[in-house]
């Protein structure tokens, strides 16, 4: 399988598993949810400059300053709410080590890190099984029978960390508002991973980054690799109170974040045309893939501006989601076998969106298998 | 003082203090130990392509695969008993949290970070004092001494990690085999740190990172930061046992290592001449540059070919470490006060050695503050 790393995106397994011989190129990636436009251009001139200049053989800031007053002129917080990471997995990582949460609370399906980071933690988990009837939405009542399990296993809140992400992956479903209030409210504290949020046309009414930066218990995670196509360099930040901040940024490994980095993430925050054009194009793709996606019989979740597509294949079609990554993978076209995730099963896949003439590559290459029966699995793989 | 975040290097900070307003360039960096050649000619080609190629909007390989093979080939050893890092400290960190030694030991003056991460893990530190009359050298006396100690105290010796730079910064000392014998004899865990040890002319004889690969209780931590010259994009790897190394890769965060890194540490390993001639020179240049210290009437330490020299200024001489920083800084150049490192005083500082021209402005610096009295402070500063 795809994810033998536990991700998608891992193109040097799919060249193991589908045998391309030329290197990534071979693949039309709609396993790991990139920015399909590439990184905006101000990265290639920074990539020139970074040797000629000689920045690369000085150490990183070891503060970031330049890069954490940027993103707090952005969001309109303070600089010591904000801790830049080495991608957002060090954040969720360093999250857990920092508060040893006795209990950690999922909505599966979920990106896989929160469960591993916190069992690596010795962090019990407990999930909140999101259903399919209700297009994995996380509803206050599930909340309330959760919050009230804890109570009576005679759980502390305090000793509690609900784990969200908001739009969540792979569901692309965002966190209700009154629901965090509800958590706040039980004195738990509450991470919300917001690492698609730029594409969301709302995003200043979505996200929870500016109160995160203000308030007590409420621990908001932002992703930079994602909306700007840049996941090889790794950049990701954070906002919380002040005093868990400096918490986090005492266990960090000394230069964690790279300079270019740095200097990359500086200078994308000043690409609105970029960003405007994302998200325009995140709304409309999204919407037209799901539609497409729908009219082949699958059904397709999800209703925020993301760019990634939950979707399920329905028992009639007669194919599973593994065997489907198979068959694509040969095509050279690589999906995220959502069985993978906690909570769903073999009829669900998860594809990147992607251009429309990718797009299309994908509809035709699905609509072709799906109409055949799904082959006989061979006697042995690799 | 220049070392507000602990170590040299630190332009941000020396832009504060020193007060250039044109950034890095302003300032002959003698604070940091790195390669004054610069990186090796693969490495601006492959920041070319790496935007180009579409590289930097993948992930990483998260397992590293391919600098791994060609590292397991350079030293002769298994994959499997090799990590690659986010820069040398993050394999300290994962080392002491995956440890958890109750006891670390540490020969000091050397790298403030293993005190740090020993600390921040909960690992009390017992340090032996190298002596100025033993030209900073580790003895057989002086382990059989803490070794008696931690017997004393009821101290097992598999709860105790030794964590020793061999070439120690900043004395430039290895550390001798029948030492490392000593404490693997003695049933310690034994990591070495040669994050120098490219430099040395020698480097097969006095590594001992071949028989870390195989050996239990035996960790060799390497830097390709300083050597190659890319501190900016962080990069070192670790040989151990593979059954360590399993328990270090598991507390790893997921794509730890970025794409660059992985890209640039695969090319760098094939420059042999860049090698070649680096190691001739860090002879050379370093005896010639401790020769030129010892006239001024200083005294240098260390033998090994590293790119360093520790110094000391003679009481007559009249000058303190910190106000000579300060004062070259004022000059445009960085020194590293070695009265930081635990064990030196403020008779201390430390040089990179860099190319014959800056060595010679650096030199004519020394010569004309040290041959005036030390200048009064003044009343304020920042």
């Amino acid at each position: 399988m795809l994810e033998r790393y536990g991700h998608g995106g891992d193109w040097v397994t799919a060249r193991e598993l589908y045998g391309a011989e030329d290197g990534p190129k071979a693949f039309v990636d709609f396993s790991a949810n990139m920015n399909p436009f590439g990184p905006p251009a101000c990265v290639g001139h920074i990539l020139k400059s970074y040797a000629d200049a000689g920045e690369i053989a000085r150490y990183p800031d070891p503060a970031v300053r330049g890069l954490r007053g940027k993103l707090a002129g952005r969001h309109g917080v303070s600089v010591d709410g904000l801790l830049v990471g080495n991608g957002a997995a060090e954040l969720i990582d360093l999250l857990f080590r920092a508060l040893k949460p006795k209990t950690t609370v999922l909505a599966e399906p979920c990106f896989g890190e929160y469960r591993e980071a916190a069992e690596k933690n010795g962090s019990a988990v407990r999930a909140i099984g999101l259903r399919a009837e209700d297009g994995f939405r996380l509803t206050g009542e599930a909340v309330d029978r959760m919050l009230r399990q804890l109570r009576e296993a005679g759980l502390a809140p305090g000793e509690t960390l609900w784990m969200l992400g908001s739009p969540n992956n792979p569901t692309g479903e965002c966190v209700a508002r009154n629901v965090v209030e509800k958590l706040l409210a039980s004195g738990a504290m509450t991470a919300v991973d917001e690492a698609f949020m730029d594409f969301a046309a709302n995003e200043p009414e979505l996200s929870l980054l500016k109160e995160a930066a203000s308030r007590d218990r409420l621990i908001v995670i932002r992703s930079m690799t994602k909306f700007y196509a840049v996941p090889g360099i790794r950049l990701g930040y954070m906002a919380a109170s002040p005093a868990l901040i400096r918490r986090l940024a005492a266990l960090q490994v000394p230069w964690s974040v790279n300079s270019l980095a740095q200097r990359i993430g500086e200078a994308v925050l000043d690409e609105a045309a970029y960003a405007a054009r994302t998200v325009a194009w995140a709304r409309e793709e999204r919407a037209w893939l799901a539609a497409r996606l729908t009219e082949f019989g699958l059904t397709a979740y999800g209703g925020a501006a993301v760019n990634y597509v939950l979707a399920a294949i329905p028992g009639r079609i007669g194919w599973t989601s593994d065997r489907l990554q198979e068959e694509l993978g040969r095509l050279g076209i690589l999906i995220r076998d959502a069985s993978r995730f906690g909570g769903l099963d073999r009829r669900y896949f998860r594809v990147a969106v992607r251009l429309r003439e990718d797009n299309e590559t994908l509809l035709a290459a699905l609509r072709a298998l799906l109409a055949r029966p799904m082959p006989e699995r061979e006697a042995k793989e690799e």
